[in-house]
């Protein structure tokens, strides 16, 4: 147990705006990790595609090149912050794993399972994204569709609210 | 980190007959627990009710009383042997949590979830039932349903099988 508990993990956590998946990785932090762990934590960001409807209408143009931008250069805000305080959150870490970082672009569904098997993750960290029924129908689970699709252990955490609210 | 790792947890693992629970029983026993690790693993076998056409054809009666309670006691020892699998593997564990083993009935989706909240489970350890497309469609992945439905983190562990074939 303890000697296989210390061998070298590659952990991956993805993480995004939402409350939820900082909570995963605290909980990750807090349950996975001991002072025995050795490896890499990294901590995957994926920037959604612009959605097409915000570029163009029936009309042609309806946002500016200029305003297509600044839409850019929030989402690439968004990303380093969220990255930035999942670092940050890892800062106890530093003699026990490595932390990395990385930004990918595209549909998360897609690219955190592609990530998972790139990168060679011992576990998937995720937080369970509470869509509602009617959004779930349509777009499905990012983290029911990870675990259905990647090859290693997915850990799916909750966020807490719904602890305290479901009784 | 390592304080709250230390803390009393409650992790619960649903076994079954299947090599892929005894992976995720395995892994979990590696990758989760620690010589820091305190508290209670429960090994949660849930017993399938009997079928009803194994009863009752068109015809009436088809399996006589005998057999039906020859198909118990088949369906009870694999209850027990299951579990005592389980144990035999958590051997290690002696002088760091407490192993807990328990036999429900019921549906396996709706035993293991009612069993996490009421056991107030930290973490729902479970393998992924590999289960073709059409049984999925039909049946649902138990995994899935869990992983919905409980209130606590769940970590789904694949079977190691599709890491091999699955190229």
């Amino acid at each position: 147990m303890a000697d296989v508990a210390a061998k070298e993990r590659k952990i991956l956590v993805a993480v995004d705006e939402g409350e939820e998946s900082m909570h995963a990785l605290t909980w990750c932090l807090k349950n996975v990790i001991s002072e025995n762990s050795k490896g890499t934590l990294v901590l995957l960001y994926v920037k959604r595609p612009r959605a097409v409807f915000t570029a163009l209408d029936g009309t042609g143009y309806l946002f500016s090149a200029d305003i297509m931008a600044a839409m850019d250069k929030y989402s690439n805000d968004v990303a380093e912050c969220v990255v930035e305080k999942a670092k940050k959150m890892c800062k106890d870490l530093r003699d026990v794993m490595k932390v990395e970082t990385r930004i990918e672009h595209g549909d998360p569904r897609d690219v955190i399972c592609e990530m998972t098997e790139k990168l060679g993750a011992d576990v998937l960290v995720m937080g369970s994204h509470g869509y509602g029924l009617i959004k779930r129908a349509l777009l499905g689970s990012v983290s029911n569709h990870c675990a259905q699709n990647v090859k290693c252990p997915v850990l799916i955490v909750k966020k807490p609210k719904s602890i305290a609210t479901n009784n």
